[in-house]
């Protein structure tokens, strides 16, 4: 029987770590051993205090750390990541990050399984073919429409298809700064390239200042505006949904697969997006496909890290040949391109697959992602609860 | 000008802590500083997990750490608190145990505002009166019914006229035994005395189990079946509540004003149990207050620990009249006892308020708390982030 003999983590982040909201400054790994087998996977957000969710002290039965529920667990099949997904919810119910370390874990389950069965993780969920996704260049607005014009020419100059302009400027000052934004990333991209639109939450619940964006975008044929409100504000999502002639995208803040539904369900977006690294990894993410497919809502990847997640979340729907637009860090930094010893690089015609090879199909490249790992330690009650490897080869 | 000064954080445990889920095995407290004046608050859950989110290194420009959002900034009155709550709301967004955190500080917020003005968080609130509530004794079902039979003599003993039993075996065994349980708690308690019913989300998303138990909750005549499921399944709490005469309880979970929304609107309870420790403090529970009494639902604190934390659980409707119930602690351990200088004790009649005295009206008694202050040290990078104090006094 096989069963999880260990799980590390490794804090990796840039020497500096900037403001800019281009996502890549920090990530945490996990890697799971077990039966001679490794397996690696990525969390989205905080490393520290995923970390501390990990190997924190109980607090009372409903509160406990989600290392113990995985350490010593079996590990035969997808049936032992539920089971073991269920427990966490039952044991870690009243441990708010919980999901957001279990995320990691899960995908590392996930990939040890697959180099198990020599089959790639999207096989194990049931797939059987890897339909190709296209990219979309996920960027920032610039500081001043020129900036982003700029931003957008260059997009095409890597042939891009696709470009996602988010966050920046938006909403921060006035309507016609963002209009002439707006107007900008179109022009720099031309008429044929999807452009989507993200601007980072930053209206709170405020649907009349969403709305009036809205002729804006779509004049210039945005193909989605992306998150304008807080991840639970589904009135607020509902409200603009019926006024909207452009599609809503929201999602990737949801710790669980009832709050991606409920996005759907109750805040009427045409496009889910996913981050696998926050939602409780592969398993949740794939039961947001399928509930999206039977509501006719599209489903997508969020993904702004090292293509280990890039791999990871184009798992859950890579056999959904319909959802084809996939988020596909443009420019990212040094760290998390460093993580990966391959890369899901774009083909001749500027698509991207989910690898068909073993799990994840992404090797990790430790002698070099280990110059980015960081110190951490956490003792309590005089205990040692965690402390940074240096053994990552 | 007052400003935050400092925000100080009290990890404190039971010398053992067990699954037992009575809930009182370690506490934090946050004391803020400001302008010559302490205010005090309570988190619920994880201490360690939380004060990693306070202090934690960013990860990106919407992964901040909830101290970079509090610490200098500006408190003269309640609008100080809602700017920094919509900070967080921002600066944090990728951040899922921020809540958790901010709402101990933001509890401690108001107890300082009110010592400020002299006057109780619940005037603050724009309440006039402080409207008595009857306290109903929150226990455990026994492990077995004879058990169960015999706490609900006991807590008649005490002269209590409203009991909830809760978690225990229910939902682990078979319907017949859980329907020994509803019957030997209603005979122990007589006819008279309220019963509430609570399943800790044990049946995940399974209405079908949850309704089996429906007959029985009824004729033993429950006042309310709370948590049948996992907080976010809100399709499974819409099923159940149409086949259900006992009306249901849940939303102890929801981490922001939102969620206890979607739990009324989506999940269609007849009461909303909002734990002031996790929501993000008074503000947003008491933004719930008023819009659950707008839709007809009766509002009811979720409190398991102190009764620094009783106290600010009670503020956001204590001026409620007709929303009379309210959980308290009737077995705490030590550590939850004292907590406290001071406690809310049952009148003549049997019930409690919320104080009529300055902030939350109760003092912390540091000399005996740090008894059970937990010594905690992370460390990021070679910089100590959290030192735990033993300055309390």
């Amino acid at each position: 029987m096989r069963t999880i003999e260990a799980v590390d983590f490794f804090y990796l982040s840039m020497p500096e770590v900037t403001t800019e909201g281009d996502g890549s400054q920090d990530a945490l790994l996990a890697r799971v051993a077990a039966g001679g087998l490794v397996g690696w996977g990525e969390c989205e957000a905080s490393p520290l205090v995923s970390i501390a969710a990990f190997v924190c002290p109980m607090s009372h039965g409903a509160c406990r750390p989600v290392g113990a529920s995985v350490l010593g667990q079996r590990l035969e099949g997808p049936e032992d990541i539920a089971r073991i997904a269920a427990q966490i919810e039952l044991d870690s119910m009243d441990l708010l990050q919980a999901p957001h370390i279990w995320s990691g874990v899960e995908i590392a389950l996930w990939d040890l399984l697959g180099k198990a069965r020599e089959q790639p993780i999207w096989r194990l969920l049931g797939y059987r073919q890897s339909f190709r996704k296209l990219p979309y260049a996920s960027q920032l607005f610039g500081d001043t429409p020129g900036q982003t014009y700029a931003r957008a020419v260059e997009a095409r100059r890597h042939n891009f298809r696709a470009v996602k302009f988010g966050w920046g400027p938006i909403g921060r000052s006035d309507l016609q700064t963002d209009i002439e934004q707006f107007e900008s990333a179109r022009e720099g991209l031309g008429k044929d390239c999807l452009l989507m639109i993200d601007v980072g939450q930053i209206f709170g619940d405020n649907v009349a200042a969403a709305a009036e964006r809205l002729p804006k975008l779509t004049q210039i044929g945005a193909v989605w505006l992306e998150e304008p409100f807080h991840t639970s504000a589904l009135n607020a999502y509902a409200s603009l949904a019926k006024k909207s002639s452009v599609k809503l995208a929201a999602g990737e803040g949801a710790h669980n697969f009832h709050v991606a539904q409920h996005v759907i369900d109750f805040g009427h977006v045409g496009y889910i997006q996913v981050d696998g690294g926050r939602i409780g990894g592969i398993g949740p993410a794939k039961r947001v496909a399928d509930y999206a497919a039977a509501k006719g809502v599209t489903f997508v990847n969020h993904t702004f890290t090292s293509h280990l997640a890039l791999s990871a979340s184009l798992q859950p729907y890579a056999g959904l040949r319909s959802d084809e637009i996939c988020e596909y860090p443009f420019a990212p930094k040094p760290l998390a391109r460093h993580i990966a010893g391959n890369h899901l690089e774009r083909d001749a015609e500027g698509y991207v697959s989910a690898p068909d090879a073993p799990g994840l199909g992404i090797t990790i490249d430790t002698e070099v992602a280990q110059r980015y790992l960081v110190d951490v330690e956490i003792k309590v009650k005089g205990k040692l609860l965690f402390a940074s490897s240096n053994q990552m080869i």
